[in-house]
Formats: structure tokens, sequence, C-alpha cells
């Protein structure tokens, strides 16, 4: 479904994402967590609170271990930039200066098209407590800000590292998602199979009565078959619907299946021509 | 910068929420965070495990509190959906069956036309330890899953509903990013703010003797204005570049500005045109 899938491992070649002196090794943790969901592995900390390795981390980041065995500690938020051609810095709060405001969408798409030729970009997330300051910012090339609710703007440092990066991911293919899965395939099934039901289904109705008077069959069938197009049936519903058609048509309460029911009873039509058993047709 | 926006209260006309027994409160306390976060309301619980109230939900739910005040509880699955006209069932996992598979930005587009229509829609959010059985998806018209890393595929559940919440504000106006607050505007300067400019800048330079030999100039004159012309500076850019070249023309180390330096010697350009102190001309 999605468009021109390339191949994914779990690792994109993203975004670094950078810590600037986080407080909790919770929420370093939780950030591990939401990169590994969307396949980012650059993370990076800027004197983060209360030292490095962090137990609190560690025990947080529960299979995501991986992210954090990389993790790279700065001194300084400009070493921590060093090899970065673009970068943005993530905050609620509207800023003076001279930078534009993005919203994630945009800046994935910036940093995706840096990517693609080959650059190295990064996101900045700031403390906990209170963001980045403004000397921190400037260091950045684009502010993104998220469309939150402005009366509840209020996202946690993972939440801001989950959307980001699921905005990112979301670039890979350029607008198609990239699902973990596909769902069945609907298309619609040939104009012969939806007949084939049409004919059964009108047979089955025809001997019991269903038709009348009988001047007003052309209408009913017309309005019959109306219903049943409408959905665009595909080649498995359609054998399911059949099986249903032909177990209403077949048996009975008395008379249910497998207890000696008439199955090879000649005024029955024959099975639906599909040689598969219908699914659900237990 | 955004399109139609819509004038957006913190409260949307949106999807319901519905958990199917929730174990933890912290995660129904941060379940409603996230709904707050972009606008939702909407929150129901289906027999929740540990009963409700639940004081942990509360102490989580810091400042989503109306959410929690809102919440109702319904013994089945199917009480909840009652008036619901489109559900769709978040899972991490492929299922067999007949449902549609889509990705957060589809279910999304198409709760918006329902709510757009006056319809009530949800989405439905399963335990945090094995998710929604087989019955339970059956009552949703479509699943919904995100586009993740499948070797690391598991979001909790207030990650899944932060995602989907996003995505359902981000529908409300169109493909636009309804964002808090916007950056400047960076519309590129009228051409003779630009030429104003390079006059100065040239005037500077051909003073000090930069332009030689004298049949080069043309070339770096042509460079320097190629250099300059392409970022494509807004008014306020140009205003506090030209105070730059003002500040570095007029004064110097020895003779700083404010300590009697000759800001009026004749053989000095005008100050620039605008009436207004330059940005950054401190």
């Amino acid at each position: 479904m999605a468009g021109t899938n390339r191949n994914f491992d779990g690792i994109e070649e993203g975004p670094a994402v950078i810590l600037v002196e986080p407080q909790l090794g919770e929420n370093i943790g939780m950030v591990a967590r939401a990169m590994a969901n969307f396949g980012l592995i650059d993370l990076r900390l800027v004197a983060p609170r209360d030292g490095w390795p962090n137990q609190k981390a560690k025990a947080t980041a529960s299979g995501a271990g991986y992210v954090l065995e990389r993790v790279r500690v700065f001194e300084t938020l400009a070493e921590a930039l060093s090899d970065l051609t673009y970068v943005v810095a993530t905050t609620a709060r509207q800023r003076d200066g001279f930078k534009r405001v993005l919203g994630p969408v945009e800046a994935s798409a910036n940093m995706r098209a840096r990517t693609d030729a080959g650059q190295s970009v990064g996101i900045l997330f700031g403390r906990e407590r209170f963001g980045l300051d403004n000397a921190e910012i400037s260091l950045a090339d684009d502010i993104v800000t998220f469309p939150v609710n402005p009366a509840y703007a209020s996202l946690n440092i993972a939440q801001a590292v989950l959307l980001m990066a699921y905005e990112f991911l979301k670039t890979r293919d350029g607008q198609a998602e990239t699902l973990p899965f596909a769902g069945p395939d609907f298309a619609p099934a040939p104009r012969a199979e939806l007949v084939g039901m049409f004919d059964q289904l009108e047979t089955a109705l025809d001997v019991r009565g269903y038709f009348r008077p009988p001047e007003r069959k052309p209408a009913q069938v017309d309005n019959l078959r109306a219903v049943l197009s409408r959905p665009g049936f595909s080649t498995e519903e359609i054998r399911l619907l059949r099986g249903v058609i032909s177990s209403l048509d077949r048996f009975s309460p008395a008379r249910p299946r497998g207890e000696g029911s008439p199955q090879d009873d000649p005024r029955r039509r024959p099975a639906p021509p599909s040689g598969k058993k219908a699914a659900g047709d237990g």
C-alpha cells in the first residue's frame, strides 16, 4: 500500500536527537524508546544533570537499550552540534528574533531533504523545567513547535521526541504511511463473481416466493442487486457471502448441516463454483 | 500561516477516546493529558480494572482534570460505542479478517469527514497488556496501526492516544498545521532596500581600497551582490545588516561609538534612510 517502500531495517539515517541538560534519567529512557519506535539511533546529551551512564535511564528504556549504548555526551551544545548541517530547536514558547517557526511536518520535510543529500541533521530538545534558552536556540536554523491546544500546550520531552521521530519516519516514503502490516486487498471482485452471487441468491429467494407479485420481480431484483453492488465486495467477501446464502438456503434449524441434511438433494443448486471452502462457513 | 484557521478554543468536536479495561490509573491520567494537548474531551472507559474514580489517574492528569471529570464508564464495549457512527480500533498486531488497515493520517481524515457532517466518531484502545481481542475489533469499522519501526513497535497507550489526537487536530485546517504561534514574516524586502544596502556597503568598502585592481571592481561588486541577494533578506533583516555595516564603517576599537567618535564626519555617508534605529545596533 505504501509507495516506494525502501527496505526498512529499523534504523534510519535520521536526525540526531540532542537533549540539553536533561534532568531525569527516566525521561532519557523514554526518549530512547520513542526514538526506537520510529527507528532513530543517534542520541546526544549535553551536560546531563545526573551524569552518564544513568541507571534510571537504563531501567526505563526497556528494549531500546541499544540507543542508550550509543549515546554520546558533550560538555557544550556547540560541540554536540559540530557535525550537523541543519538543526531545528523545539520550543513551546514564542521567541523574539529572526528564526522561522515550523511545524513538525515542514521541519521533517526539510530534514529529510538534507539526509537524502547525505547531510547530518539534528533536533534540539530543552530541559524538562524550562526548555531551551535563547542562546541555545540561536545555534539552530529553525524553530519547531507543535500544533497543540494553546490552553494545554505542555508536552513532555519524550512526547515531543515521539512526535518528531514519528513525523520524520512518515517522510520516508513521501506522503505514504509506512505501516508495519497491511489489511486484506479490497479490490472489487470481477463482475462475473458478483453476478454469480446474484444468481444464487435470486434462485434461493425465488423458490421461497420472495418475489411477489410476479410483475414486481424485476424491480425487486434491481433493488437487491443495487444494495449488493454498492459495497464493491472483493472476491473473498463474495466467497463468504455465498457460503452464508448457501447455509440459509440448504439447511434449517430442524435439519442443520452434517446431520443427514439433504446436501445432495437434486432440487438444490450446486455449491459455489470455487473449490475452496468459504471463509467463515464453519 | 495556517489556512482557514477556525477559531480554536481548545475543545474539539473530535472523536471519543474509548479505553477497554484500562489497567493502570497512571495511564488513564496520561491519556487525559494527551487528549487535552490536542483538544479532545470525550473519554470513555469500559470496565476499568480498578474502578472509577481513580486517584492515581487524577494525580497523573495534572491540568487535564477537566477531561477526567467528564469521563463516562460503561460495562460493555457495545454500550460505550452505541451513539457512534464510525469507530476505528488501534492495534499493533496484524489480524485476520475483512477490515481495512489504515494509518493515523487516513483514519483522521475519515473521522474529520464524519465530524464535519455532524456525526460522532470514536477511537478504540486496548488493554496495556494485550490490546483488543478480535471480538472487540469486530465492533469497529476500520483498524488503525502506526507507521513504526517493526523491530520496536510497542507504543504505550498514552503515546498511541497522543499520536491519534495529534493527527486528528492536524486535519482541522486541511493540510496546514495549526501552530500556537508564528515566526516573523520573511517576505523579501522591496528591491530598493536591498540596493540601498549594496550602495552603503560598496561605498564603505570603496573608501578602504577593497576593490582592487580597479578593473576587477565590477566583477567583485557582482559577486558581493550575488551573495547578499540569495538569502532574500526581509526588511527587518536588512535594517539589522545596515546597522552592522554602519557600525563597522563609522567606529573602531580605538574610537567606539559614544566616546567622541566622528559621527558627524562629513566624509562619512549618512545614516540609513529608515528613521528607526536598526535592530541589534545597540
